[in-house]
């Protein structure tokens, strides 16, 4: 081929911008509501749509109707194709850390590196073999240019290494083809069918090290299919693979370009139609150039892929490599075992982090910090509403809940299952609502607050997170509870295990306590029958809640305490129905303590007052009337 | 529906686990090199795939012959959907800032807040009312609930707006009707027709702005897509949208639960079967949690949604809304007008950053600072030659180079594009090859080296990268340079053109410059082709250049100054041959300065080195001499 670089560019210029031209002319007309987008000032036609550059067509896919049924075989190519796109790359410690992770997840085969082109790569791999550090089931793999010298220095990196994969490569894309290597498509093949005839001549170099082939059409995805099919089944006679010593094709979205349902066509395309193809483990390289990796892999296992080459976290050359976890995450949600221990995803994180020195999105699927966390109020209530369902149906199974069935909304992974807890899942901010408040509430004080109590207290938590604008941590949800309904002073001593709420309420006491202070108290009931009689002595500050606190006793009757409470109260002046009543135990045990939740009305018929009030002590009685006590206080306040 | 979650927990109790179970009997032998992969202990059999919690099929898709052909409707979602997953909620500057960037970009859709939940949002929603800060052609999305004073607050938000739309939602997944609303399908309906006629019965509260209506099917991903479609119907039967008023329904990938074509089949049996059709704009909402959003979206509009709902860089909930950038962008790179200006990614970046306080990763495709970065040696030599020829392809066309057809490899797209510049394109650490050095030196300080020469410097700079275990800066590969071929002493003054190469050389030539330095050189040629007779002054440190620096004075004869010089250089006892030869100005003008490249033979047959030697002068004839003299002071080295 000589310098003239017409083809391609020619080529080019007939398609570019031919998708994105006037083309509104030939489709139904965009449906939109108001008015247009505007054309942009961006110059859409330098480029030229993948389908013009590599024109294919494969209507006959079968993939669409497939499901993922089982993991793929795994490579990580972190040591190599991570390693090459560092800044600095892993210098021994860290390639030692991660290939130790690697080893603990239980990867069985790991691309090592380019030990003829590097010799940080070619100590590493003497290192592993020579300290005896790649395990009986792991396989190693080596990429390495198809150059004699190159691949002698190769066969020596892996002397005394039990099994082995070489890996050579050659590019393939149209592009590539023209503007690097200016060859025409014979020539190509032949640079593959050379280096796969060199490989083999040199094999005796490797000693007793079982050497397997892999070779990859690099920029597989920048080429016509037919002719990487072609390429590959020149290979592939060459290599003679057999069942039982396969070789492995290797196929490279090297450059994402397109949709992955593309992709996915190209790849069943050459399972369906590659020599030999039982004696070929059919492999896939992805990166991200389009964001749509993850995708792209997924499809192309459904389409006849074996093999996924990746990173973890989806380290690699510009926007990465498939990230290995991603996928392995995504067939354990479907009821899928991958084949690999994801079950410390923090520390893998950090291992990860660590060795290639960068840190991984918040968001990232699965690992970042905020995937699990659910900000929005309605999340956070269908969340709450989800995890007491599923605790429901577990006892109900009389099933060990951590390991029942996970059908929670929002969450579509149980986060103990990745080593996280539940106290991330929920966070509150201005934008959320009353769910977040109650599950932080119950996750974290044991109290179960009533929907319309949820309702009510909302609208302290709603106002202070668009006062403060920022997250509302749960300390702060605490504080504002106590502030609103436990403002009462402590009792005197309390036992350790009543010791945290209680001390909890001594505290907000010494900010205001507002009228009414339960002092003591004693409920007589008769067996008969007969009216529970009630004696109580409670400071007053009178009206408003503004006075000097005076000691009053107050005596009532009733068919219970509660009854008999508010009729004592009447003797101040107050007068209060019970409008809803809702009572449960902090904990289990004989000694732990009594929430009530009493939803009051206060005061006469005209102006009065409907509100809650909360109270929490070791007596279910005195808890009902610090309850009530709650709400008066609130309504003078 | 009662207390009792039995069907949708023992449903799943039947069908978890059942893609992952010993299915291996079902299916074809794994293929793979060595030994298998081992079970983990990750729970898989706590999920369900996902056609078991949602059986679909629709064999009769027809978008995977599908080519994307235009851009879909935009609606950023960032003000409300990405403001609500954050730790803390944007404030009203940030807002506004981030308002600014979507107007600067062409968004004609805005989703802008939930006003009647959050004072935050209804102030902000005011604010740009009331500050006219809403285009003409702009229309801006409120979210709410359907209960009346919620609805109520929400036109009262929207007062004096020209027009806005009112998205209502609500939840219609399996999991979620059971746990969350306890209601079965047709009560789930009736709160969605309920939340219509609410809407439209309180239209008239909306003065004269022209009220529009967008409806989510709430966890559509995880809802048979027959139930879906039956309440969409069910609503738009109530808002009887028309061509010229259509109406919105908006299908969310509320959570990612399984492989984009499954999505993208649910999306086209929607669109062929949606009543009203003509009337609907048909939107998708998709999440990332599997990190497949980018390509659910992108196959969702093949298989005919009209408009998108995303978040820029992809915040939201989570793992965030699908990202709105690396969607438009990739529609660039097919030829088609995203209809939004990227064309200063870097200030995207930033300004995303800055308001959502959330770091963007740094292989984040098309914004990460590493994704136009290549450190592999071949993907670096390849990007240079692939410049090169597109450089040659503009110059033979006669065309603008920077709107020239962009065919690079491994580069999707021109960095300059969106604002980047091809500096950072090539990195070079202890993985990468000759490529990236050559592309350095040539793009920084124009110097073009011959391919030999590209081989010989690589293994210096090889060798530095593999000692330092770091980056190699373009800093460091010119000290090696200028270490290895140019350490001579600057010549006197220098023209302020040429003065950075020479001053250059004086820096360099501090450090050492072997046994031969060019004092003053004459050369003369008649013009009745006599051989050229050459008389040079040089410093001699003798054999080793280790010795006192001794001035000698040297003639030679030759057809050429090179050849003369190389005469001359005899009586010194230094024995050359010029084995290949390539010189080029540095820049264009008489006053640039020459680089030359001479690779020499230096010394008698046996024990003759074959080395490189470059120099840089203003004077041709100088410079390579100045080469000669460096390819002789390396072999004495």
């Amino acid at each position: 081929m000589d310098n003239d670089h017409s083809s391609v560019f020619d080529l080019a210029a007939e398609a570019a911008g031919s998708n994105g031209g006037n083309n509104d002319l030939l489709l139904p007309p965009a449906r939109f509501v108001g008015s247009p987008q505007r054309p942009s000032s961006m110059p859409f036609h330098k480029y030229v749509a993948y389908d013009k550059q590599v024109p294919f067509e494969y209507p006959q896919r079968t993939w669409p109707d497939k499901k993922l049924m089982r993991a793929p075989r795994w490579c990580s190519v972190d040591l190599r194709d991570g390693n090459q796109a560092l800044v600095d790359p892993m210098d021994p410690e860290r390639k030692l850390r991660f290939w130790n992770l690697l080893m603990q997840m239980g990867y069985k085969e790991v691309e090592v590196g380019f030990p003829s082109a590097s010799s940080t790569d070619y100590d590493f791999i003497r290192l592993l073999i020579e300290r005896e550090l790649i395990p009986d089931d792991v396989t190693i793999v080596v990429l390495t240019q198809a150059r004699e010298h190159l691949i002698r220095k190769t066969y020596e990196a892996l002397r005394g290494a039990k099994r082995a994969v070489v890996h050579f490569y050659n590019s393939v894309s149209v592009l590539q083809r023209e503007v690097v290597f200016r060859k025409d498509k014979a020539g190509i093949k032949q640079l593959a069918v050379d280096a796969a005839k060199l490989c083999k001549s040199l094999e005796k170099d490797a000693g007793n090290t079982d050497i397997y082939y892999e070779y990859s059409p690099e920029s597989f995805s920048g080429a016509e299919p037919e002719y990487s099919l072609e390429v590959c089944d020149a290979v592939t006679d060459i290599i003679q693979p057999t069942p039982d010593h396969p070789m492995i094709i290797n196929l490279p979205n090297t450059v994402e370009m397109t949709t992955a349902n593309v992709f996915a066509d190209e790849v069943e395309y050459i399972s369906k139609n590659l020599k030999n193809r039982e004696s070929i483990v059919l492999s896939l390289h992805p990166h991200n150039d389009e964001g749509m990796a993850v995708a792209a892999t997924e499809l192309g296992v459904l389409a006849g892929a074996d093999r996924v080459e990746g990173c973890l976290l989806g380290n690699g050359e510009r926007t990465g490599n498939v990230d290995l976890c991603t996928l392995g995450l995504n067939l354990l949600v479907q009821g899928i075992d991958p084949q690999i221990d994801f079950s410390d995803m923090a520390e893998i994180r950090r291992t990860v982090e660590y060795c290639n020195q960068i840190k991984i999105s918040e968001r990232h699927p699965y690992a970042g910090h905020f995937v699990f966390t659910a900000f929005s109020g309605s999340h956070q209530d269908a969340i709450k509403k989800g995890l007491e369902a599923r605790e429901q149906a577990a006892l109900r199974d009389n099933a060990d809940l951590s390991n029942y069935l996970w059908l929670v909304p929002y969450l579509p992974i149980d986060p103990k299952d990745v080593g996280g807890s539940y106290e991330a899942i929920i966070r509150v901010n201005s934008q959320s609502g009353k769910g977040g408040m109650a599950f932080l509430l119950k996750s974290n004080h044991n109290l179960d607050l009533p929907k319309r109590l949820q309702v009510e207290f909302d609208r302290v938590v709603q106002h202070y997170a668009d006062q403060t604008k920022r997250e509302v941590h749960d300390e702060d949800i605490w504080r504002l509870f106590k502030d609103e309904y436990l403002p009462v002073e402590a009792s005197g001593s309390t036992s350790t295990v009543a010791s945290r709420a209680l001390s909890d309420q001594a505290d907000a006491s010494l900010v205001r306590w507002g009228r009414l202070k339960l002092h003591n108290v004693s409920v007589m009931s008769g067996e008969d029958g007969s009216d529970t009689i009630l004696q109580a002595s409670v400071m007053d500050r009178g009206v408003g809640g503004s006075g000097e606190a005076v000691e009053r006793n107050i005596r009532g009757e009733g068919n219970g305490p509660l009854a008999a409470f508010l009729n004592a109260l009447e003797s101040l002046d107050i007068r209060v129905s019970v409008q809803d009543y809702v009572e449960h135990a902090m904990a289990a045990g004989s000694d732990a303590l009594a929430a009530s939740y009493i939803e009051c009305k206060i005061g006469a018929d005209e102006g009065s007052q409907t509100l809650w009030g909360v109270g929490i002590d070791s007596s279910i009685t005195t808890s009902s009337l610090k309850a009530i006590i709650s709400a008066i206080n609130r309504s003078e306040r």
